[in-house]
C-alpha cells in the first residue's frame, strides 16, 4: 500500500490520494511507530503496517478537515478540495481511512485485536476532537481545560497511538505500550501548544509562514483563551476592540496589540509553562516505560527537537 | 454499539447518526448476515457484530453519497446534510465508518483477519463504485457492461459481503462463504436492476414515490444506456429530443415518451431478462453452497420477494 501501489483506476478516486501524499509533511506519526519498535529492540519493519496506517489515517483526516475548515492551502499547496473537488476530497478520504485499516491488518493475527481496538478508539477520538474544534468556533466561553481536551483528542491521542501500535508490533508488554502512549500523548499536547506559540511569537525569518495568522483570524488557541480569562480590564478592552477586526490593512496593528496583551497578561509565559509541563510528563512516561536510556535516546531527542523547533 | 449506546457528547457528531438510523430502511444487509449464520446452523447472534457493521457501513455511505449527489431526501425525510450540515454529514459519516470496524471487531479473534480483509476490500469497492457513478454522470458513452460493473461495486458486493461475513461468524468453510457471497452479489445486481425498472415501470399506486424520476433527471440507468445503444433512428431521435428537458411542466410527456422508447426498443424486456439472469445466477450459487433446501429456504424466499417487490 505504499504510494506506488495505488490503483490507477478510477483516477478520480486515486489521483487525490497520490496528490496529498506527494505534498510531504513531517511524517511524524510513522516515525514514532517505527522508533517505538526500534527502541524495543524489534526490527522497525515489523511496525511498517501500523506506521503507514497512522500516516494514511492522518492524511484522511486532513482531507476531510480541510473541507470542513474551508482551508485553501495545505503544506503550501492547494488543498485537495481546491485542487480537485469537495466530492473527491470526501470520497478519496473515505478510501484512505479504509486503506489505513488494510495497512493495520498487515500485523500478525495475534496482535490484530488489540491494535484494531486502539486504532478505532483513537479514530473516534480524533473525530470527536474535530467536532469540538468546530463547536468552539461559535462558542465564546471555551475554557482552558476544554481547549486542552480538544487538542488532546484532535492531535495528541494519534501520536500516542502511533507509539503504542509500534510497541504492539514489536511484541511489547501492554504496560510498556501504555507508557509509550502516555509519552506520545503528552508530547502531542506540547507539540500543539508549541504550534500555538510559534504562530504568534515565532521568528518571522524562520517560521515559514506569516506570523500572527491565528490572531488575525481570532482563532481560539490556548493563547486567546488564556488571555480572555486572565487579562485585566484594560487589556480585556484591547482584546474586545480587536476581536472581529479582519481588514487586511489593520492586520499588523492587530497582531502587535494582541501580542502585547499576551505578554502583559502572562499568557505567553503560561503557554511556555504548559509546554514544559507536558514535556516533563512525556519524559516521565518514557522513564516509566522501562526502556534503558540508550534505547529511549532517539525518542527523547525527537521530543527535544519538536519542542525547540522554530517552524 | 446499538443506537441506544451512542455517546451523547459531542451532540453535533452523534445526533446525525441517531437521525439517520431512526429513518429505518429495509435493514437488508444485517438481515442477510444473520440469515447466513442461521442457514448454517449457528446462533444468528454470533453474526450480530458483522450484521451491525454492514448496516453501519451502508449508512456511512448514504451520508457521504447524499452530499456528493446533492440529494435532498432520504427515506422520505431530509438528508443529514440538509437536516444538519454538510460538515456534520462528513464527520458523522467518518465516525460511522470507524464504528463499523468496531462492530466487526466483536468477532472472535480467529475469524477477524479474514473478516477484516473482506470488509475492507468491499469498502474500497463501494467507494470505487460511487466514483464510477459520478464519472458516468458526465460521460455520454457508458456501456451496459460498465454500468453493470458500477452497480456491482456500488451495491452488489456489500450484499455478498454481508452474507459471507455472516457465514464467517458461523464458522463456515471458506468455499461455503464464497458461494453465499456469489448469491448475494447476483441478488444485488438483480435488486438494483429491479430498482431501475420500478422507477420507470412501477405501479404508481404501489411504488411509494413518483414514477419516472430517473427519466425526468436523465439518470444513466440500465434502461437509458440500453435504449441509447439499441433504439432505431426514430426512437433515438425521441431520446435526443427529450434528454436535457427538465421543465416540470413537460415531465409527464417526457416520461411517457421515453417509456415508449423503452418498450419499443426491447429495453424493458432486456432489463427483465437481466434481472432473471442474475436471479438464476443467485439461485445456482445458493445451490453450490451445499446448504440443503430446508436451510436455504429463507434466503431463496427473500430473493423471490426482493425481485417481485413493487416498491
Amino acid at each position: 500500500m505504499a504510494e506506488r501501489a495505488l490503483p490507477k483506476h478510477p483516477s478520480g478516486l486515486y489521483d487525490p490520494i497520490r496528490y496529498i501524499l506527494s505534498l510531504g509533511g513531517k511524517r511524524l506519526r510513522p516515525a514514532l511507530a517505527l522508533m517505538a519498535a526500534d527502541a524495543l529492540g524489534a526490527d522497525p519493519k515489523a511496525a511498517m503496517g501500523p506506521a503507514l496506517a497512522v500516516e494514511w489515517f492522518h492524511n484522511f483526516s486532513l482531507l476531510h478537515d480541510d473541507i470542513m475548515d474551508e482551508a485553501p492551502l495545505r503544506r503550501g499547496k492547494p488543498t485537495v478540495h481546491e485542487a480537485f473537488s469537495s466530492n473527491q476530497a470526501i470520497l478519496s478520504g473515505d478510501v484512505m481511512l479504509v486503506q489505513a485499516y488494510q495497512l493495520l491488518a498487515e500485523l500478525p493475527a495475534a496482535q490484530l485485536p488489540s491494535a484494531l481496538a486502539l486504532f478505532s478508539r483513537t479514530a473516534v477520538e480524533v473525530c470527536e476532537g474535530q467536532q469540538h474544534d468546530m463547536d468552539f468556533e461559535i462558542r465564546q466561553d471555551v475554557s482552558e481545560a476544554e481547549y486542552l481536551q480538544m487538542i488532546r483528542l484532535k492531535t495528541a491521542v494519534l501520536l500516542g497511538a502511533s507509539l503504542e501500535l509500534g510497541a504492539m508490533a514489536a511484541g511489547a508488554q501492554a504496560a510498556q505500550g501504555r507508557s509509550l502512549y502516555a509519552f506520545g500523548e503528552a508530547l502531542g499536547l506540547a507539540f500543539q501548544l508549541r504550534d500555538d506559540l510559534l504562530d504568534s511569537f515565532g521568528d518571522p525569518a524562520l517560521f515559514g509562514k506569516a506570523v500572527g495568522g491565528d490572531i488575525a483570524q481570532d482563532k481560539k488557541t490556548f493563547l486567546l483563551i488564556h488571555a480572555l480569562q486572565t487579562a485585566g480590564p484594560e487589556d480585556r478592552a484591547v482584546l474586545d476592540r480587536w476581536i472581529g477586526v479582519r481588514e487586511p490593512v489593520m492586520r499588523t496593528e492587530k497582531v502587535d496589540a494582541v501580542k502585547g496583551v499576551y505578554e502583559r497578561s502572562g499568557t505567553r509565559t503560561a503557554c511556555e509553562k504548559a509546554i514544559e509541563r507536558e514535556h516533563q510528563k512525556a519524559l516521565a512516561a518514557l522513564d516509566s516505560s522501562g526502556l534503558n536510556a540508550g534505547n529511549s535516546a532517539a525518542l527523547r531527542d525527537l521530543a527535544e527537537r519538536l519542542l525547540a523547533r522554530e517552524s
